[in-house]
């Protein structure tokens, strides 16, 4: 299943090119992760709370068409894979008004414990991940 | 004592005006606030790792002239006063070419327990601060 | 009137006190003001595409209750005052859950021309103001 | 030749985990490169004034060591391939401290008009490249 956000072009995130900042789809993608956990079960928050975390281990980013100032931005974000100890997430990330896709992304994360090692990913998130996997 | 920290405008923190977003001053003055209290003695993330933090209460930013893009930028900071359980900061940030005030601004602080009660500021903090204000 | 947005603390937002990071409140007034004037007919990307900006040159926050990762929060954004050469807003920044005020600010802005000289607000986004402000 | 620069996590580029977040490594390495086409006297602001524009088209990031908040970080970058439309640059990121590899990126970035339309690089920003690459 697909999680999906939206979110405009805030004036903060463009840049002198007059187009939002190439930074910044980094933070919308996490933003369709979060959302997508959230609608299976598996708040980030509440299992950072457990002492498990979540770091982005891997991004890569394909900028296609530039987004302006005040765009509706919507962002589709699927799994791509489940391994034990790490998730990959990709993402399309679209500008709502004609359906261009404007970026493409992925993101590995790894499952680590509160001292920064690896570590299994919990069950109950484990199960969340492959609901949103479905 | 003065602290002195020097930046340059990042391209990520321009806008579609062509110059620095009035969001990130508040940052740079982060950046001299750090500066200020590491060279007096008191690391910023020491004091977290005790349980005390300083959250900012209250900003005032004036902007006077835009910086934009590479340019240099000093930021002078100061310790306006200091309470038992309240540190004010304030701020002037110059452009670096010719010295021209490009901004001012003062941020307080209040210290803080880990559970998010006042209290009284650390008596090595105070010290610290007191060694800065000087 | 009342302009109102919503948006969630992004996961980036947060800094490791574990709540939203001061300078961001800025960012989300800044919606408000865009949204209050798309609202009532003055789309500031079609303001500045004409050459005439609207700077930021005042800007004072004060905090009150810290907004965690992920909560909801309720911008309301007014008009304080307009003049000829500059307009006020203030903001109220709410914990969506509990309606708690976390935060009130005000942003002063001035219009300029291409050169960055103060000009007049033009006439059709005066009207615009007035209206956000009836 | 490799350009270097070198900054501190600011506390606003810390998250709740307690390290830098992984979005700012990007705006870490946009100063890197900055840094080093301008030392081989390619200001990217000078090249923007005359309507040429090196939007960013891919960027993939691999992160190895986490850094927090106000460490000192060492950004080392290099150019890996020039063609006519086209510059990769990859960088390395550094824990100033021990000299700890914190992370590996690469940025593609593509040369366009004003209008965005692909075009060649400049003669003068393509002999600063082949400069900054031998």
């Amino acid at each position: 299943m697909t999680g999906q956000v939206e979110t405009r072009v805030r004036y903060a995130e463009t840049d002198q090119m007059g187009r939002a900042h190439h930074s910044h789809y980094i933070v919308w993608c996490e933003m369709g992760r979060t959302a997508l956990m959230r609608e299976h079960g598996a708040s980030y928050d509440e299992i950072e709370s457990r002492g498990v975390m979540l770091p982005v281990t891997r991004v890569e980013v394909e900028y296609r068409v530039p987004l302006g100032y005040d765009e509706a931005v919507r962002i589709d974000t699927r799994i791509r894979s489940i391994r034990s100890r790490s998730v990959t997430f990709e993402y399309e990330v679209y500008r709502s008004s004609d359906e261009a896709l404007a970026a493409r992304a992925t993101t590995m994360l790894v499952c680590m414990d509160g001292d920064g090692k690896m570590r299994r990913i919990p069950e109950d998130v484990m199960e969340a991940l492959r609901a949103a996997a479905a």
